[in-house]
């Protein structure tokens, strides 16, 4: 099966929600996804659906960086681009479990995606 | 050489810095290490020795979350724990050349690190 390795289930979630595709993304988070979001952790896939598909629409392009590999362990690092910034870094550390995303530790810089500071 | 090594060095970086011993970790860092950090662009080790200078002192332990290699390329998602927060990731991305730390991405959410909110 095409989805049954960490790192094509990472490529394929990925590409899904920067590109909009919030449905074919959460096909591959599993329903107790446990999330650690700046701010707060998310519990269950509702929650994290409703996260992730908050921030998809800011998107205004990606950025690649690095992407690391190790068994069912995954780690992203890219620039989610919107209106207020195309040079600040995201990072991703998933955890596979049964074919799906069972864990995320999403870590990015709130103040650097707000609006510009004033002069 | 046991300075050879892209995960030896981040290993030997990581440990030093997080004990207060900033000397050694800035020995394992390149003169002209280029840091992109939360609010800014770091160039060289006297301004990079100055952020990580000024953010270890407040550190009061080390969480360790995951370390990915890649060749001359690491990664590494912990927990710096101070005062304020034990449970907010960072994550930094380094690229070693010639022996040393010469490119990092650094990631973490800065309003996690401030002082607590107002219930």
């Amino acid at each position: 099966m095409a989805n049954d390795n960490a790192q094509t289930i990472v490529q394929q979630y990925h590409r899904a929600w920067t590109s909009g595709d919030i449905d074919t993304a959460m096909d591959l988070v599993a329903d107790d996804i446990a999330c650690r979001a700046p701010g707060g952790d998310l519990h269950g896939k509702e929650a994290y659906r409703g996260f992730i598909g908050g921030f998809a629409p800011m998107l205004t392009g990606i950025g690649d960086i690095a992407e690391f590999v190790d068994g069912d362990r995954v780690a992203l690092f890219y620039y989610p681009q919107t209106a207020a910034t195309s040079t600040t870094p995201a990072a991703e550390f998933f955890t596979i479990e049964d074919g799906k995303i069972a864990q995320s530790v999403l870590i990015f810089d709130r103040p650097s995606y707000g609006p510009p500071q004033q002069a």
